[in-house]
């Protein structure tokens, strides 16, 4: 038997909560919350199961989520997408990515990507017989030189994935890098993958530049969002993937025949609990909160807290603390220290060391607290 | 943009089930019960999300829920699964039939499959470069000849789908043809894919005959499952795939870039009420008097009944009522007679018409009985 994906092994989130779990340390690993999601909600499932929602969906997604989440963009972006011909959900984020990459990548394709990046772009375009150029970001403002880029092009360029705001950096993408990006891709028939599961999760002044402001990306992209993210239930595993009709077409011909539907009743009660904008608008807020509390707090350390412009991310950087590798360091925090973190270096494929590590924010901030305390010893 | 899939369009499940909404047609077409899930089921769910099983479920799977299904099947088949290294949980039984064939199949690989089949095979073959290798079975026994099958065989057979109790036909494998298969793959590579998604809906004195009951095929095996079909809730998109743990090794890989994780509430839910085998015991009673209902109460139509040993459908001739095609005569009967099925032609890819539609029993009583009175008229 040979390997498809000989290189790969389990993903660094489930080995990081499996080892977090065994010691007892405080998670601050994966990306979810440790507070419940709204009772309400819950009540909403409740009743969708109660009412019958629970043979299969529409293939493409229920249909009153589908014009709901049309709504909701609209509102805030200002931009239509058809809920008929232009939204499908998806069984969570990570599903989208990989059916978008799979309906458009062949073979000797090559796909452009942001490391460090979430680890399931580069083994998908790789399982497809894809090749991944790779442009590293160095922290710690993780920006991009379109220069660069454009260096990256051949003729055999067929996407790039953009991911803003960014796993694990918190970094963001500005109106320039899109108004350059435009400029790069002009004459092209490069497509876009925009991971925006992050989309609602940015601070200060900041705007959230979605490609779908830019008819030019709009166009050519698929926009990955995620429910799970914003509804602080990652569990249900729920998203969409938005793209223009003829994309779409492409995208659900393989979202039929990998997953064919997604959850019906979660469905039915996302949709009537997004049709209340209050349930959702204040989660920048709620969030900006949290990261600030957690860097007042981390401030005491001797870590070095790097930008956070958007997310549930805090990086860090440990190189007055100790000059072991990420992945080590990292380890050593669990065993010694009782709290569990990523290392950076899992996000890049040749595992690049800035002797940086990410803290997930999304908790209780009687958790931040504890963590930071015991953070504060190291 | 060049499409992977030229030759595809929408499921022939989808296109059935909008239409006959549509035309507010009795639905006998795509495979769902259209009566309630046990409200215990669903009260579990309830206590799930309140017990606070909203975030990420373990990757492979909630590790309660296949500590449960390697009890159930060591109970049912007196087989071992490992929980921690050969069960994956999955969202539903279409995805993990993509999983599997991601995690194997490379360009020119080819895959034996045996038409009428579920359509999704085929083309996630084709989507991987692969080479599907079609075995046409023939109405009304739909008998395998593995001689012939042997004659498909070539240095690039890397897999053979198996389906029993299979869809559309409802016909199942005898232990006589495990044996043949296995004298056949004897001393090749080959590997299966076992779909047995029905495996629970076997009538009269008929054994399933599970691949994993033969120790020379479940070691190359991976079998799918569904829980859908189990509980009779196909909108909840919950299955599992066993496989050693070479096998799901690999599938794995891919399962986690694919969906990472599937619905965590329902798997805790799924967990606690399947550890109760009086819950699901009687379904194969159940269906097998639904199919005698709905065989009887046909018995006074024109249609040509097939035999039914498994599954929940029932597959019928019309070549004394009609010449048209399957597609054609499917559509009139959604119009003229207001009663939605499957064209069995929608299951070759080279759209083999015997004049044969697919109906789905899964339904109440009522239900079986006005369609019946309407395809009386036929
Ligand atoms: C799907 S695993 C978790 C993904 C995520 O949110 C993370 O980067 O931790
Ligand atoms: C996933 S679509 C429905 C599959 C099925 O049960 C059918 O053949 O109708």
């Amino acid at each position: 038997l040979q390997s498809k994906l000989p290189g790969v092994s389990t993903t660094i989130f489930s080995v990081m909560s499996k080892i977090a779990a065994e010691y007892n340390a405080i998670n601050l690993s994966q990306g979810f919350p440790d507070y419940p999601c709204d009772p309400k909600l819950v009540e909403l499932v409740n009743k969708a199961m109660k009412d019958g929602f629970n043979q299969y969906a529409p293939m493409p997604g229920n249909i009153f989520l589908k014009e709901t989440v049309a709504e909701k963009v609209e509102k805030l972006y200002h931009v239509k997408y058809n809920a008929d011909t232009e939204i499908t959900v998806t069984a969570g984020g990570t599903q989208a990515i990989f059916t978008a990459l799979t309906a458009i990548i062949n073979p000797g394709d090559e796909v452009i990507i942001f490391e460090p990046a979430y680890d399931s772009y580069a083994p998908t375009v790789k399982l497809l017989g894809g090749l991944v150029k790779t442009y590293e970001l160095a922290p710690p403002q993780y920006a991009i030189d379109w220069d660069m880029v454009k260096k990256l092009f051949t003729a055999n360029t067929r996407m790039i994935i953009l991911n803003s705001p960014q796993n694990p950096t918190g970094s963001i993408l500005s109106k320039e890098d899109m108004k350059s990006l435009i400029k790069l891709i002009n004459g092209t028939d490069i497509l876009i993958l925009s991971d925006e599961v992050y989309e609602h999760l940015i601070y200060d002044d900041h705007q959230h530049q979605s490609v779908m402001l830019f008819p030019e990306l709009r166009e050519r992209s698929f926009i990955v969002a995620s429910f799970g993210k914003l509804l602080h239930a990652t569990g249900w595993k729920l998203g969409y993937c938005l793209a223009p009709d003829k994309l779409t077409k492409e995208f659900r011909k393989v979202h039929q025949f990998n997953v064919f539907s997604v959850n019906s009743p979660m469905q039915q009660a996302i949709a009537d609990y997004i049709k209340e904008p209050g349930h959702y608008n204040g989660i920048a807020t709620f969030f900006q909160e949290k990261r600030d509390y957690f860097r007042r707090l981390m401030a005491e350390s001797r870590f070095d807290l790097l930008p956070c412009n958007g997310s549930y991310f805090q990086c860090a950087g440990y190189s007055k603390i100790s000059d072991e590798k990420d992945v080590d360091f990292s380890m050593r925090l669990i065993k010694d220290f009782g709290v569990a973190t990523i290392p950076v270096s899992a996000f890049y494929q040749k595992a690049t060391d800035h002797k940086i590590i990410r803290f997930c924010f999304a908790k209780e901030n009687s958790t931040l607290a504890l963590a930071a305390e015991k953070l504060k010893n190291v």
